[in-house]
């Protein structure tokens, strides 16, 4: 198979570079990889074992290599590849010196996503310290009276990523969302020059980079003494996101974890207010498979890691969104009942700034 | 056609959100556009002139509404839609009420992109803007004595980035290198905990976003006196960079201007160590059309924007590389002679800090 995915090549070799490709055998045969001159050195490095070719044009480069090889059926990542790129990759199997009559490229999408999917124990030793980091730096910024009345959400987001690199991250992992007021109505909001003010909620969903691995978090705070209706739809998100973090269990249906929350989101009468799915994988992208959603088939593995991050939003007053990112408990028979992991140990209470 | 490349999106219709699909006839209909209902708001907005469905498949969506409307031949990204993308569409394409017998999709690739290699007085005037703030934050770095033996590529870097956003940038416009010492001449290095050192070379490769505009600028430093080696090659890069910036004139050869600027490196004996392109279009992506390098067709447009960055890089010793973003001059005969506009303008003569 060639994968081309960056960061399928990052998971299967170790190698970060900005260009390259791999070619894995279904056999014995030692993978082989493929890169520029500017990562002759870093490939060296961070794959010692495997064999770098160093060529500019290095998937048509690894296709010849596996057509010379005698492999009858190339698989590709046909999610990734565009169709201007399988047909110089089907070029380069013609032109291959030595092909077998009748190779093919095959389509192999989601092959290593799949794999990807189930962490193991190193990765989860990663997502730990990016979340640790993440919990960190939320706690300084708590601690420092980085949120009050009179700061704007920019503010408030450059300092919060400015605490991720003091407490060990090396960049935050994917752009901050500070959403004051109204603004947490709004569920993916980009940070303004709006006012924080007393009486409004301040919602933060940010998260750690270490080492390629992602963190997500998201708490929702109030500027003072919290009104009833900011403390009702609290108290439904936070009873919803508990559901849903009960509900992770290897083997349960994505769709029932799902369920889990959004019922008790929808009893409450909020159900129209909560507009996206539970949650996500994270890994080495932030997005990643298995998404937790109502569509969603399938089942949760043992060792994803994921979130679950139900919100309330109502529009023009203001919403509440709380999530942690959790390890699926094991899956040996000793472990099947294990609570999952929590990752994101920031606490959840709702908390009077 | 059918436009999927979120940048192309944005550059023809304003509206810049992460999901997204256009749709333009060759004649005089409007276009349409889709997103998902995240962005339902944003698309009004930024794009008021434009019907915006709203739909989670919205490129498979436009394509059932090129057909129904009897257009025959759509045009297609080729470049930026993956073959499962593809598969997608052929099916939408199947599908829809109302197609034309022998409706197909039709390769488009680069037909937008070769719109946006010449940029309009609005687009000039946001690079503009751009290359200001990264001029500025360079100043204020140094200006608070930044760059100073002890300091690690880190730390400058960190400071670099938070002196754009004080300086009017939306971010930096790519991760920024400073390389000190023997990593000066690793042409793109990451910065690391190495130390600033007197008597080394500082180089800083960097740039701010505005607006979705990128700056792209590099400068290198002498921390203390310049020794002969560094003062020689410093002087080559810098005739070198000049013969590449009076070589920019509407029409000329993309390759005659990477040869203006590689015949002085190699005339001085360092042809060899000067490994990459001159330049490099820049705008909404960092890199985009046009490539000035040995192996381009094509000429320089007016209006392009480009950068020339020629660089001697002395493995273990040291490297110099210099680089301005500049916009090539006129196209009307009046203004054919014009010289380019030099949009980075921190000063370029070997600065001993």
């Amino acid at each position: 198979m060639l994968v081309t995915d960056l960061i399928n090549v990052r998971y299967l070799s170790g190698f970060t570079g900005s260009a390259g490709a791999l070619l894995v055998y279904a056999d014995q045969r030692p993978a082989l990889l493929a890169t520029d001159g500017r990562y002759r050195t870093q490939a060296a490095r961070q794959a010692p074992d495997l064999p770098a070719a160093i060529e500019r044009a290095g998937a048509s480069h690894l296709v010849g290599q596996a057509a010379a090889a005698g492999v009858g059926r190339l698989g590709f990542e046909a999610h990734v590849v565009t169709v201007d790129g399988f047909d110089t990759l089907a070029a380069a199997l013609c032109a291959a010196d030595g092909a077998v009559a009748g190779a093919e490229l095959v389509r192999a999408s989601g092959a290593v996503e799949a794999l990807r999917e189930a962490k193991d124990a190193g990765e989860v030793a990663l997502l730990r310290l990016a979340c640790e980091a993440a919990d960190a730096a939320l706690g300084a910024l708590v601690e420092r009276g980085g949120l009050r009345p009179g700061r704007t959400e920019r503010e408030v987001a450059r300092d919060l990523e400015a605490l991720l690199l003091d407490h060990g991250a090396d960049g935050a992992s994917f752009e901050t969302i500070v959403a004051a007021g109204p603004n947490s109505a709004i569920p993916h909001h980009r940070p303004t020059e709006a006012l924080l003010t007393a009486g409004d909620f301040v919602k933060i969903d940010f998260g750690a980079l270490v080492a390629g691995y992602h963190s997500d978090m998201t708490r929702t705070f109030v500027l003072g003494r919290p009104a009833d209706w900011q403390q009702e739809i609290y108290q439904v998100v936070a009873a919803a996101q508990r559901a849903g973090r009960e509900a992770l269990r290897p083997g349960a249906a994505l769709r029932d974890v799902d369920a889990a929350a959004r019922g008790v989101i929808a009893d409450a009468g909020y159900g129209k207010t909560f507009g996206h799915g539970l949650g996500h994988g994270v890994g080495l992208r932030i997005h990643e498979a298995p998404g937790i959603n109502a569509t969603a088939d399938g089942t949760l593995l043992a060792g994803a890691v994921v979130t679950v991050e139900p919100g309330v939003y109502l529009a023009d007053r203001g919403g509440v969104r709380i999530e942690d990112t959790l390890v699926v408990g094991g899956d040996s028979p000793a472990a099947a009942g294990t609570h999952p992991e929590l990752l994101t140990r920031f606490p959840k209470e709702l908390t009077t700034l």
